[in-house]
């Protein structure tokens, strides 16, 4: 039948968008604590406030709808508020990787149109910089405004304020606006709320558009994902400019958590935050966990609950889960990529696993999953005949992703976003297997994979061998051109301090653990070149490994 | 600027809809319980096959897009699958009130053009009869598809047999469709999932639509609102055709809980279970907290853990929570209508209220709050100039709400729905004030506030206090007429078994504790009208109040 009576109007009928957290908490958490940096400290009443102010002070200065606006910031509370200031003044927020020099922060500026870049003062040189090239390019510059440091004395310190002309540091730049301004809310949920620059490490950084529609549901997911109940006490270790701190800056105003700002991520900061909040969830990259582990005797305090840490960028290895596991860190392991806003899956767990060895519950837990609620499906596909590949953990294939916190597609480039998307599922260049149970299993990068002597090697595969040798910290394998066998592996590593095993017993530990075609034919000790999210860069790596040189003599395999 | 690079498309658009949640809980939950009834069990992926099968024998039987198929039954495994079957059938559920009589059902039926009926087999009378009344009128009949009583023989039974056609049995039924049917997705989210007919405290029924994104975006508020980790175990002491249990049912799909069925509810049931599942959230109308409250102590069990227990449809007095706290349970207040999918608002618990005393915290509970996720706003108003009442728990207003999880309309009723949304806001038809931090309490219904020589007087308020007299179990209060006052309160009193309080003693109690106008002039003993979802059915008080005959005489005040 026809379903006469429907109306559609602003009674029920609403564009999602995150904003609308922030409106709820701060009548139900009003006077609960929102963010916590040093001495520093918001209330959600009080953020509301700032945010409105902050969009108001926006709009006086020009910013309408669409308008892209840029943050260079670590995590400080100004750059939570901008999470929420930047899209209540209808504008996009573009939050750029910190680890960028002014080159790179140029190039970004001008392809995302900025119209102001909200600095921090410790990176101000970086941004001065950029703006200089762009100068001398003589292309239109964004407004600079500069975020002082609010944990000391130094916003009210003369040098400090002088290096941004009144009303452009931030806390005046906030003063003049109006904390009465009226919300632009998206015209429809489908329109930007954030730019986000993918971390390149596999190509040029490409400008991913996030939607209203998205990032709603995505944080919702990142909730539910994590187990998050309401009032949750949060420990900024990932960076809020990768992916919008994977959406968890909107997601705790959802909760009316408590944002815990860390400016600088060391073991000593994050034991003593814990400890002093009372922090029970917190997310980072492999990197953060092995600075958790790694940490002197002196550093680590006994923790009080149980901690919920999610995870990604890099299948954390099974010696790391298990000592974080003792540590009472509760490691939640997701996948997913700047094109999907953060995690798209996760390694849900089940309880029968519980009863698994410690070994084999961290061979269970290093595995991707499956897609979380706010995506519609995650499938390892070939990617020419988009055929499923069968789920049994040995054919690989490209993980495709269908959903609503996929991206809207990338910034000024049709192209690319259409070939992101061909078949009608994006397709993200990353090799995995499906084990029976439906659960996902990355292999590799499509870039990644290694073929030697026509035999595909997993280079995730081999790390993971190389990883559990007691010596190793950080492990990464690469191919290197050999002119017999076309490509063999090369690992590069870094020892744990006042540890030293050779080569040669790196090669020893692999070829006995591997079939001999997978173990490194070359080992370098190094230390691992980083995107700041905390992936390694193997780009790098290919380009030192072929500027090794090829094999010319045939290697006995 | 222009988002160029955007393209939409089956990768990063998906139309919100609960059916999604059982497809991921059939990989990610795959073995764990869906269902238990009895000595019935499913696995989500059995609840998956079965729905599947479900949604292919109804397009065999020709349901197609957007035709209505209704349910009469308990809270048994057919009535949850119904919940999914049915919408991947891309049809529309309408579950009806298991209390209506014939003549009832046969209008509801006829209104909502229902091609099929699912009817437990307790119910098959009430339907049987619908369907002559149908006949007679020469109209349509829907196709009978009857459920067997799953936990007992009684399926195999001849006499339960016979009463329908062979395949129109509901599991022969199921065994005529296919489990590799492919889904009927929706076309866009704002399609029909569902039609609900309102319980009627204050008219005839209407046809509440339901869209796909309003239940998805529900079913995660609800999920959030309890605090419902992954994998809970819920108790159905809510019955399902009640705005779809309030979502819960494809909530308990979303998060890969367990479903304890419950046939009839009963202290003993209610016990039983939690202690034999371990339950971990229910949800019901005052009602049921009674009922555990009031069962004797060789009923009473103590309870493992805290159970979460949602409960609306009338503000819960302090003396019901305060007890519902000793026993261990949790309460969780909320307020909402069928035409918001149930729960609109919850009144969220601050820690800093756990230090108040007992009787405090019971009358800061009893409030109904702050909207919930899923809805936007939720607002006090003058309904002449939608002009918000101001925070000063003292001026009354209608309740008005707006959000995504507000009915798309009234079936076949455009004047009613256009009414309904008259101004840009849903109204409620329900009179409230709003508390200075942002909560708001319900005062009555419009046409439950009495007017009594010029003054209104809040129904409710008048009956939480009949309610502290020791001796009461139930009470409602509404208007008799009376010549000099125009108005003057009327209660209607169930005791406790074994009490014997007056009707002076209730209006003395009355008069010590309220101005005297509010205390009713008549006070009457009797079992309280009831809609099945639990509500007292105050127009059938009114009308026994009208009977009573005017107050003929000034009564002094």
């Amino acid at each position: 039948m026809q379903m006469e009576g429907t109306v559609k109007c602003s009674a029920n009928c609403v564009p999602l968008s995150p904003i609308s957290f922030l409106e709820r908490s701060a009548i139900v958490y009003r006077d609960r604590l929102s963010i916590v940096h040093g001495n520093v400290k918001f209330t959600w009443g009080e953020t509301r406030q700032r945010c409105l102010r902050l969009a108001s002070a926006l709009t006086l200065l020009g910013i309408s709808r669409r308008d892209v606006v840029a943050a260079l910031a670590p995590n400080v509370p100004a750059m939570y508020e901008l999470h929420f200031g930047v899209p209540m003044a209808g504008a996009v927020l573009c939050a750029l990787n910190t680890r960028h020099d002014s080159a790179m922060v140029s190039v970004l500026l001008k392809h995302s149109e900025a119209k102001i870049i909200f600095v921090d003062y410790q990176l101000l040189d970086v941004a001065k910089g950029a703006l200089n090239i762009l100068s001398k390019a003589s292309a239109k510059l964004p407004h600079l405004i500069l975020i002082s440091d609010s944990e000391s004395q130094l916003s009210s310190n003369k040098n400090n304020r002088s290096l941004a002309p009144k009303n452009l540091e931030y806390e005046s730049f906030l003063a003049t606006g109006e904390p009465n301004f009226e919300i632009v809310w998206p015209n429809d949920e489908w329109d930007a709320i954030a730019l986000n620059y993918t971390s390149g490490t596999t190509s040029s950084p490409k400008g991913v558009i996030y939607s209203h529609r998205g990032a709603y549901l995505n944080s919702l997911a990142a909730v539910l994902l994590a187990e998050m109940a309401s009032m949750p006490v949060y420990l900024w270790t990932l960076p809020m400019f990768h992916c919008n701190g994977w959406c968890l800056t909107w997601a705790l105003a959802a909760q009316g958590g408590t944002n815990i700002c860390l400016r600088n991520i060391t073991a000593e900061g994050i034991f003593d935050s814990i400890v002093q909040h009372q922090v029970n969830h917190m997310a980072g990259a492999p990197t953060v966990l092995n600075m958790i582990i790694n940490a002197p005797q002196s550093v680590q305090k006994p923790l009080p609950r149980t901690i919920n840490v999610m995870t990604g960028g890099a299948p954390p290895p099974p010696q790391v889960l298990l000592k974080m596991k003792e540590l009472n860190f509760n490691v939640i392991h997701g996948y997913g990529l700047t094109e999907t806003y953060g995690p798209a899956t996760v390694c849900a767990w089940k309880p029968e696993w519980n009863f698994l060895s410690p070994d084999e519950q961290a061979k269970i837990q290093a595995r991707q999953g499956v897609n979380h609620l706010g995506i519609e499906k995650v499938d390892v596909k070939d990617p020419e005949s988009m055929k499923s590949v069968p789920s049994d953990a040995k054919t690989m294939g490209e993980v495709m992703i269908r959903g609503n916190t996929v991206m809207n597609g990338y910034l000024k480039d049709v192209k690319a976003t259409e070939d992101a998307f061909r078949g009608g599922w994006f397709r993200s260049g990353d090799l995995a297997v499906k084990h029976p149970d439906g659960y996902i299993e990355l292999k590799g990068r499509s870039k990644d994979t290694i073929i030697s002597g026509g035999e595909n090697i997993s280079t995730i595969e081999v790390e993971s061998v190389i990883f559990s040798h007691p010596d190793v910290l950080e492990a990464a394998v690469v191919g290197r051109p050999d002119d017999h066998w076309g490509e063999t592996p090369c690992a590069f590593v870094k020892l744990k301090d006042g540890c030293n095993a050779s080569a040669n017993e790196i090669i020893k530990h692999c070829r006995d653990r591997l079939p001999h075609y997978m173990a490194p034919k070359a080992v370098i000790f190094e230390d691992l070149p980083k995107t700041s999210t905390g992936k390694t860069q193997k780009f790098v790596l290919r380009q030192r490994a072929k500027a090794m040189g090829s094999v010319s003599k045939a290697s006995k395999l």
